[in-house]
């Protein structure tokens, strides 16, 4: 088991020696080591080798000019100038919480940019200055659309987290495919089938083989199929492939450029990077905040009471298994399979620092 | 086969009939055509009994004084006072037009209304001034919530309405459920099971019949069951019900009050009337307008090319097929199956004006 802070540490690091600077690295560290905490380790420790393989690659920027490029009162468009996707992020962030203190809301589109960990951690940022916070993020394409097998989209996220009073806040962060790919990375990894409804074959029909990706396969929208919604799924999709691309001026849909060096640099591109889309909107600027907190609570406390179906011991309010994975997190220390630490190993050995 | 002048007149009619002012009564008339031309009639001429009939007991004000209570540059909360649901939202959505003008985009928050008609219409309103348009509401309860059986949410839609060049407009328009409740309806007069995935039995277990949300069934949530992601339909619809009621003032979840006369008023509320969400955002605001359009044709163009599956066509863009209802049915004309001719026939009579 390892502490937070030797992790957190040991990735500044790692960026530091990329050339990142002090702040940037602590920002990125922050959100690799969030991402851990909240149990969601597919976006965690394991993706540090990715960055360093496209920095190696001279495919990313480690020392960029993130910048406002287009704005009105309540929106702006920045350039991520080929950022870490979190330091991009973080800044266009901290870029909609500004306006949102002006004109009640604030709205940026980030172009340019690379893949930026958790969602929910931008949208969290907002909490604290009791704001509704709101991410979504296009992502390299692995799903079709509705009635299709051409790998379209990304599992393009939603995160959206909004503060309670006496509770802690709700936070939903959840992509728009039924499952994550980490989920069938590991499913895969172990030789077992997944349940049908989560990826199709390279003609379309239905498959529980995790490894038909490689075949031609594809994953599906939610809703896994027509007759159960899956073009709602397409949809969701498609809004934040929108809102993340064309809003910004980055690549959409099938242009999105991988987020891994072993995959080659697409030949087309039809904008720049990465998108992302980022909302903040003051909770007084519809209630009065205390009103609007209290009445959250009594969401909260409401939807707890729903009856719980036969063998379920109750419902989940959104943030649930993130806040109590980190809970015992925190307390047990985060874990990492041998397979990764080597991987830190070798990376530190590159860079010149430890990793033990 | 009837023409739509017909029957927007006679609907305009009704309403005047009822004490709605001309303008009020146009508007709701346009957005009952527009659910029947968009191949929507669940939400169309069959609609206008359950109006009839709130009207009749007094639980819906027909001379309402529709105002804002709250704003901030971005923002508004409009109090709808109990107003038919199309007069509040139409005019909640040009506030949220009227703010984007000024702030690059507007958010309306609506409390103290009613059932609305179709979201999408709302949504699309922004389009002419180059704007996207976002539009939600909350809804009567009929969905439980993963790992429950307690009806807490309505089938809580989402319409997100963006504009194109020399393309027709994206415009997605869906229930964050896996079907809408109106199929489960027709599926039930004619005596069929629907697919499983749909409804679920009063202790939670997967049923394909469609009356057993008569006999303390439940819907369920988009993704249909936890496997298939269904506490990320469970987020969305959360997400909508709290935008709709938290923000505004109104009633949430299990409180929202019924949209017809023969259920009986609630007896707890937790704010006023049914609440809707409504978003303009200038396009402008993020990138040229020409651009952005050119852009959007571009993603259309490319989703367009995506490989079909085996014995499927080509894929749908969101919008695609409730304007391919559109132009059939403005060629063919407006079906009302008997049933609800009768009651048209009836309530004309009751309000003295002719129908037939």
């Amino acid at each position: 088991m390892y502490k937070y802070d030797y992790l957190f540490d040991f990735t500044k690091n790692v960026f530091l020696k990329m050339g990142c600077s002090e702040h940037n690295s602590a920002i990125i560290a922050e959100v690799f080591l969030a991402a851990e905490l909240r149990g969601h380790a597919s976006h965690g420790m394991i993706r540090i080798k990715d960055y360093f393989q496209l920095w190696k690659a001279k495919r990313i920027n480690t020392d960029p000019n993130v910048k406002i490029v287009h704005e009105s009162p309540s929106t702006a468009v920045v350039d991520g100038d080929n950022a870490v996707g979190m330091v991009a992020a973080r800044r266009s962030m901290e870029i909609a919480i500004e306006k949102a203190k002006n004109a009640g809301t604030g709205w940026v589109a980030t172009r340019n940019s690379n893949h930026f960990g958790i969602a929910g951690y931008y949208s969290m940022m907002a909490l604290k200055h009791d704001m509704i916070g709101i991410c979504l993020t296009n992502a390299n394409p692995l799903v079709a659309p509705t009635f299709s097998i051409s790998r379209m989209m990304g599992t393009n996220p939603i995160a959206v987290a909004i503060p309670a009073l006496k509770y802690p806040p709700f936070v939903a962060d959840f992509a728009t495919t039924p499952v994550a790919r980490g989920k069938l990375a590991v499913a895969e990894k172990k030789g077992e089938k997944v349940p049908f409804g989560y990826v199709q074959d390279k003609d379309g029909l239905p498959s529980d083989d995790p490894a038909i990706l490689k075949q031609g396969g594809s994953m599906v929208t939610l809703g896994g199929d027509r007759v159960h919604g899956s073009h709602k799924g397409f949809c969701l999709s498609s809004i934040v492939d929108i809102f993340s691309a064309v809003f910004s001026g980055a690549n959409f849909g099938p242009f999105v450029p991988p987020s891994v060096a072993y995959l080659p640099v697409l030949d087309k591109k039809v904008g720049e990077g990465t998108g992302h889309f980022f909302g903040a909107m003051r909770i007084d600027a519809f209630q009065p905040a205390g009103d609007f907190k209290a009445k959250m609570d009594e969401w909260i406390e409401t939807f707890r009471l729903a009856k719980p179906a036969k063998d379920q011991k109750s419902i989940l309010i959104p943030g649930d298994p993130e806040r109590e994975a980190e809970e015992r997190i925190r307390k047990e220390g985060i874990s990492l399979v041998p397979a990764i630490k080597n991987d830190l190993v070798e990376i530190a050995g590159e860079l010149g620092i430890d990793f033990l």
